[in-house]
């Protein structure tokens, strides 16, 4: 399964996003992009391929023309059914057709388009193969912020999807801990999400102890103790929308060094989100965290940028990174979430998502960011 | 999620397939392979992170050298504990770091080489402009046939897939199908494939009535009908290998013309399978089965590829199309699924795995495919 369920938008703001992305692509000197399954097409059309195969599915849009979505004959009727169908033209190509020739025939030979990131790259060569002279950027790259500044419909679903999360945050800190399996927890985790109104349940970090060092550690077989560091890290899709948020609680009373370095992320936490306000580079709130960590002479265990942009994904542009230098506009969403790792011993991560104000930052998770103790 | 669970092959025999693809590459004048999360992967290593995201991670496989991951530093451990990790080295690169240049130092800069059909094109554009000398090929055009052999311990494991997909239509046949919708249906598809050991459902097929006429239509909420024929198409992974089964039904008995039509695709489906047997072009399976289908005035109505390849995927070369000229070789598996499709009123396919042998085919499902009457 690929991208997220359909969302409450009708063909008019399809039409309204793919405006918008032809004319960003021809303010960037492109001719055009090329659109994959996954979450530029959802954001674009609505529609979400029951499965992503080697059949070409690509959405072709060109400054000036009408866009037109390049399908499989076998797929032509669902594609019809999508949400923004009404605001493009479909093209089928049937088995044992050339795809890539459908496809070059509304593309300027000789144009450079920008391409989703995810494209598959054995569609990518049967472009540049049919249409040798044509050039290529991922999306990321030439159009990074194309769905980065959410509008107001969105900024609510973004605010919805972070309540649900804080939801099953307030819920997880009454379950039992220690003796437990960190999958168990997990399990607990995307039941509750579930519960609050996710559709999509894309990660259940639950780090105990020393696992809790590896930052990507999702859950293990490893049996709860008492007196664990605990990292929790959880987010999903509910409408559409992301949530993703962190909390690292403590199995019993913490001893100095592990109330220290939860204090510490937490400043750092809290550094990154003042940080947050238009105009200022990403970069700048990555470096904010960073500072309060290095200075505490952490820095070495920081190990991971600050942050990751969030929309109909749960990961994409802008990234909260040294070199990004990208300056944060009003309605752009994006996780805070320094943390520090000890090999062998604990991890701290502490995470909310924040959107960009006019004057300022406003945090979507907006649970207790102190050391929860649980049992 | 990707790729599928890790099965039960040990350091050794994923050093074997790394070596054979290797070679294969050398073979076929590459300069090497890259290979992307997904099933060339986990076929390859028994690697499948966590999730896919922007981050470069890519196995490069060079004739005469040694297989190195390429993997970002958060997902290392992960890595590190991959079944075939012995066999290789893992090479790490951290956030903010160019992992296009840390590749592009295991590369031969003028080299052309393989790549995975579903590594993403950010990270094919991140090479090609980091080496420009360089050329690239799908790997399913470069060495379509990498993953089609099966090997013995690979063909028990399509066997027992097979036999879990039998042993969920012979259940499925016992469920009221009249008065409940197709997604009822479909759960309980879901249901069983997981009770029989599936450890993932890829699609799971309900198509009654007038939605049978579209191949790809998955369940809805058409409410099913007494006279409905029903197209029921099934499949996933156990244990990392694939089923793919399909049976057509009938709620109640069929009326004459029904009856004719199930009749030509179950003698078309046979036609197909009598035509498998090593050195026999794929497309002669297409050919066969159609020839059935065309001579009975059906042909516009039977509107794609007679089959696809199965492995560590559901869906991969071979493919039995017109024009695919590849000959069969012992130990392949794929489909044979011809179908008709009447718009508007019903659709039929029948559909089994087969793996060539010796002397003909192998047939890895043997459930009746005469027309099966429901409740």
């Amino acid at each position: 399964m690929t991208g997220s369920p359909p969302v409450p938008f009708t063909a008019a703001d399809y039409r309204a996003r793919m405006d918008r992305a032809a004319r960003a692509a021809a303010d960037a000197g492109l001719a055009g992009l090329l659109v994959a399954p996954g979450p530029d097409l959802v954001w674009l059309t609505g529609y979400a391929p029951t499965a992503v195969t080697e059949r070409l599915t690509v959405l072709v849009l060109a400054p000036g023309r009408s866009p037109v979505l390049v399908v499989p004959t076998l797929e032509a009727p669902d594609a019809a059914k999508a949400p923004g169908a009404d605001a493009l033209t479909l093209r089928d190509w049937t088995d044992g057709k050339d795809p890539y020739a459908a496809t070059a025939a509304l593309l300027d030979a000789t144009g450079r388009f920008g391409i989703s990131d995810n494209a598959w790259s054995m569609h990518l060569l049967g472009l540049q193969k049919t249409l040798p002279d044509t050039t290529y950027a991922s999306l990321t790259d030439a159009l990074p912020m194309l769905r980065a500044v959410k509008d107001a419909a969105e900024l609510d679903l973004m605010a919805a999807a972070g309540a649900a999360a804080d939801a099953t945050y307030e819920e997880i800190r009454k379950v039992p801990f220690a003796g437990r399996r960190e999958s168990d927890v997990g399990t607990d985790l995307a039941d509750l999400l579930r519960q609050f109104g996710h559709s999509q349940v894309d990660f259940t970090i639950v780090a105990s102890g020393p696992n809790g060092a590896n930052p990507h550690h999702e859950v293990g077989d490893r049996v709860i103790q008492r007196g664990d560091m605990i990292v929790l890290d959880f987010g999903g899709l509910k409408d559409g929308y992301g949530s993703d948020t962190s909390r690292t609680v403590h199995v019993g009373e913490p001893d100095d060094e592990e109330q220290r370095v939860h204090d510490l992320v937490r400043e750092a936490q809290e550094a990154g989100f003042r940080a947050v306000r238009p105009g200022v580079a990403c970069q700048e709130v990555d470096r904010a965290a960073r500072a309060v960590i290095d200075d505490a002479g952490y820095g070495p265990y920081f190990i991971h940028r600050t942050g990751h942009g969030i929309g109909v994904t749960t990961h994409e542009p802008p990234y909260m990174i040294e070199g990004e230098e990208q300056p944060l506009v009003p309605g752009m969403c994006f996780s805070v979430e320094p943390g520090i790792y000890l090999p062998g011993r604990f991890g701290v991560r502490i995470e909310d998502i924040v959107t960009v104000t006019q004057d300022g930052g406003r945090r979507l998770n907006n649970t207790a960011r102190e050391m929860a103790l649980v049992d």
